[in-house]
């Protein structure tokens, strides 16, 4: 495994690669690496000759009062865990590296952003999408993975893939989840005992709105009310959203049609979780 | 010579040219092909083993008080002229196909913009920004070819390339000119008869400016004044603009210092000419 710093060595390497043909799949990060970002790392070495892993705290999608300066950072952990997870390589660029100057260039989000947890962070999917452009183009790969559990992001990387016609697959990797149903995240450590208990009933109440739907439920205000009903009913978790659009397009649905995702965040006293599923409508 | 219409029939078509070796030279237009085009599509095929030449009319890049609908059209006769240069591509697509809905992502220029002709196009490089972008993808040239009539343009072209690691060498070719000095240009036909003597004052103005300079000429405002002062002594053309900027950065200077650009636009009764030159000064 190779640990690479400079923009111009990854981008030399990986013309070496690609001039072998070698497919190349790639897991962009922040580094600080959990279960979520493994389950990433062990479909791309599935299903490519080159691994690639980005690990770059990025600081144009944080917002003037979110955590850019405490985010967690440690490097050799996450090179250890790169290593195990036979990563090729490690794409670890200063910030200097990436941005060494007042870009002259950004990239807008303008659809698919307003809502979820975008409608509270403006700006955050701009930050995304222009760290993704630069790194699709130092890497150039040919399949990037992200994970469902954060559905808006996939939905805004599949925007800027299709609209900036990026030559890449995005590959959406399923939520990982507990034995209970929760699903997986670094955060759940700090739930209560109690609340960790009651927190299986976000996924719950995702499933019995899967089954309505499944018994002919059409109307997505009706699942909304079921869904927070469950969820207040079992849990003493403030309910932030819970939302239905089409996916990955994100707008408002009348009716349920096509594709679309059920959405919700919960806020219990020391952490917020979130959860969802995409399900085609027949 | 192919002409390509769908985005994944060229970049299937790239990706097997990619995989045989192939260096790929891209020349994108708005068609209605005049000399300076044809110029960019001689170097391209010079120095590549591919040549793809674009013709997309961007509405993108066009204000709302521009002339989009009647911009010049002629398929056929940019055909004839790509084929005389032995172009291998024209990738021609229609708005549809390059813009099918509204983009959820676009390209958004905060440098290099508000000066020259910029300032008076507002959104005009963001444009030409975004649909580069999606060129970019779609074509993933080794090398791009701009022409330095535009300077501005390069210059963003060179911000876009750069900020967002696009892995292209981006060329920009020296301006073409008349016998007498003159920018060759589309519009040159436009003037009247004693305008298109008079024109020659621009480029004589570059020149003696460029003699001053190597004479020891240090002050931007000097210079200013002595080409404006050319101009409007050698011709009835009204001056837009005669400015000088750190090149490619378009950032007012103190001072010469640095690789600058002297670049001025004057109007004649039908026809508004712009002419520039870039020198590095030691």
């Amino acid at each position: 495994m190779k640990v690479m710093t400079a923009i111009k060595d990854m981008q030399s390497e990986i013309g070496k690669q690609k001039g072998l043909g070698k497919t190349i799949g790639f897991v962009p990060t922040m580094g600080f690496l959990h279960e979520g970002h493994l389950t990433l790392l062990k479909q791309a070495r599935k299903e490519n000759d080159i691994v690639v892993l980005s690990i770059f705290v990025n600081p144009l999608q944080f917002g003037p009062t979110e955590d850019f300066s405490t985010y967690p950072r440690d490097f050799e952990r996450d090179r250890a865990l790169a290593e195990a997870e036979k990563v090729d390589f490690v794409f670890y660029p200063s910030e200097e590296e990436m941005y060494p100057h007042v870009p002259s260039v950004r990239a807008v989000v303008q659809e698919r952003t307003d809502v979820l947890c975008g409608e509270s962070r403006p700006g955050h999917f701009d930050g995304v999408a222009t760290v993704l452009t630069k790194l699709f183009n130092i890497i150039t790969p040919t399949r990037a993975y992200f994970g469902k559990k954060d559905a808006q992001q996939v939905a805004v990387v599949d925007g800027l893939i299709t609209d900036f016609n990026f030559p890449i697959e995005l590959i959406a990797v399923d939520i990982v989840r507990e034995a209970d149903g929760l699903a997986k995240s670094s955060r759940n450590v700090n739930l209560l005992q109690d609340e960790r208990q009651q927190a299986t009933v976000l996924f719950k109440s995702l499933q019995i709105a899967k089954k309505a739907i499944e018994h002919g439920e059409q109307s997505p205000l009706k699942l909304i009310s079921l869904i927070t009903d469950i969820i207040t009913g079992g849990s003493n978790g403030q309910i932030d959203y819970v939302e239905i659009f089409s996916y990955p397009q994100l707008k408002p649905l009348e009716k349920l049609e096509g594709t679309i995702i059920i959405a919700l965040a919960v806020k219990f006293s020391k952490v917020r979780l979130i959860d969802n599923f995409i399900i085609q409508i027949d």
